[in-house]
């Protein structure tokens, strides 16, 4: 065990959050609207560390949005953000170092590291695989196999959001086609409503219209059936214990997570074993938790 | 290093292979057709361990067709040999008793056993993540995640084939829709041809043919969009550096593992590395040498 002092950051393309872990809970935390630049972003987590009561030497998880290098610490490319090829790691530390901290520093991808946080204290205890799915703005997915995070050969691992549900089909913003994130993303979810009634409504209330308005109905039920395929495919690929799905459009859309479930496991078939699917617990602490029980 | 002698065995559909491995080479093997019953094949592979000079206590490595359990050494289910729920080890133990033997034995899928033997010795030497995609008459697929086989939490990591193409598509041989193997397997394309001509010709036969023949031209360019498919959702799921393209069709298909790779490179993107896609090296003698190397 560490005496250092435990902290996690969440650097989300709206928000940045800060938070003090102490026995894998969030005992204090600050969030502000994210700085621009990698710098500023950087000060606003020297800062907040301050305010939270680090002195001296502190361990710091960060979970930032976008393909990152764990190894390095580096943002590779972080379309939300803006940023690409930065040295994160860095600029934390040399922030924290002007403001009297000495930081050990580690950098995850904010989904993985959110799944790390719900295999190691949430819905994903006690197993020793399990997907994340966070279904939001996007898709984003997380696997850890055998206990470890699996990143990948290019920090690209557990995108499962853009793997490709229809060859050559809808437009994602990744800039590929066909995504799953194109059919079932919140975004996606939105645009085709638009599309059918002219009306901008938010996932979470297209979903709570489904009982009177068949648009709704419709464009649910087409992205519960992309979302069930999405596990099909886990199944087949990673064949995990456990999926866990998550992310603000499963909070908000109350029984989404069991529908997709229930669609899901009619697709299995009787010769295959289907995955436990199971809801998020840790809602927004995931990522600033995980990222914090990664730097230990 | 064990002093026992190492043997792998290949139990197909059609064919048991036994041989010896020394030096991650087979130097000697016996082939012949896979007998009906989990016991006539058991008794088959100790009379090949005699007659390649075992003796005393040996160590053998198995690779079944069909899901399998390697902790228990039990063939959950094997459709292409008919058995379910067969224990596998303990039939083998006990024919090799039988036959003054003392065995070491371990169980593992026959795809994942090759996917281990291009890692540990053939295409997939030098890397950390492999995907294996043997495309024969259906399509089975292996991972090597972190220098470790990914299993599964119900043996069925890995099995790429059965993984999604179309939702709701074709019917698979697995019982479920739309599988990749249901669109690019050797069956399927074999389907599909003599559906458009009435003609009943093996894969490589028609992929010889589609200079002069538009529906043989068709049917391989429908079936090498899905296979590049199938390797752009291995690279969002789990990114790993390198893809072993193998298995008989791609063997006797001269040039088709280059153009499954041009067209998955083409739908990867700029701002996504694509992974290395590499023929498998080690032919026919993959399952034998891997399954081998896994009983060490």
């Amino acid at each position: 065990m560490s005496r250092e002092m435990l902290f996690g950051a969440d650097i989300g393309a709206s928000h940045i959050r800060v938070g003090r872990v102490v026995a894998e809970r969030v005992v204090q935390k600050i969030e502000e609207t994210t700085g621009r630049s990698p710098q500023a972003a950087a000060r606003q987590i020297a800062d907040a560390l301050l305010e939270l009561g680090a002195s001296g030497m502190v361990r710091l998880g960060i979970g930032c949005a976008g393909r990152v290098c764990p190894q390095t610490g580096r943002v590779i490319l972080s379309p939300n953000l803006g940023w690409r090829d930065v040295d994160l790691a860095f600029e934390v530390v040399r922030a924290a170092a002007e403001a009297g901290l000495e930081l050990l520093v580690t950098v995850e991808n904010d989904v993985n590291a959110g799944v790390w946080g719900e295999f190691r204290c949430g819905a994903g205890r006690g197993t020793r695989n399990i997907a994340g799915v966070f279904v939001g703005t996007g898709i984003g997915g997380g696997l850890v196999i055998g206990g470890k995070l699996l990143r990948g050969a290019s920090g690209g691992g557990g995108e499962v959001g853009h793997a490709p549900f229809e060859a050559g089909g809808a437009r994602c913003a990744c800039g590929r086609r066909g995504c799953f994130e194109a059919y079932a993303g919140g975004w996606a979810v939105e645009a085709r409503y638009e599309r059918m009634t002219g009306r901008r409504l938010k996932a979470s209330e297209i979903w709570a219209r489904r009982g009177r308005d068949p648009s709704a109905a419709e464009v649910w039920s087409k992205a519960i059936e992309v979302l069930a395929h999405l596990l099909l495919m886990l199944s087949a690929v990673v064949d995990v214990e456990r999926v866990v799905l998550g992310g603000g459009v499963v909070e908000r859309c109350n029984g989404l997570a069991d529908e997709v479930a229930a669609a899901y496991k009619g697709l299995v078939g009787d010769d295959w074993d289907a995955a436990d699917v199971v809801a998020a617990q840790l809602k927004g602490d995931a990522t600033l938790v995980g990222a914090a029980l990664l730097a230990l």
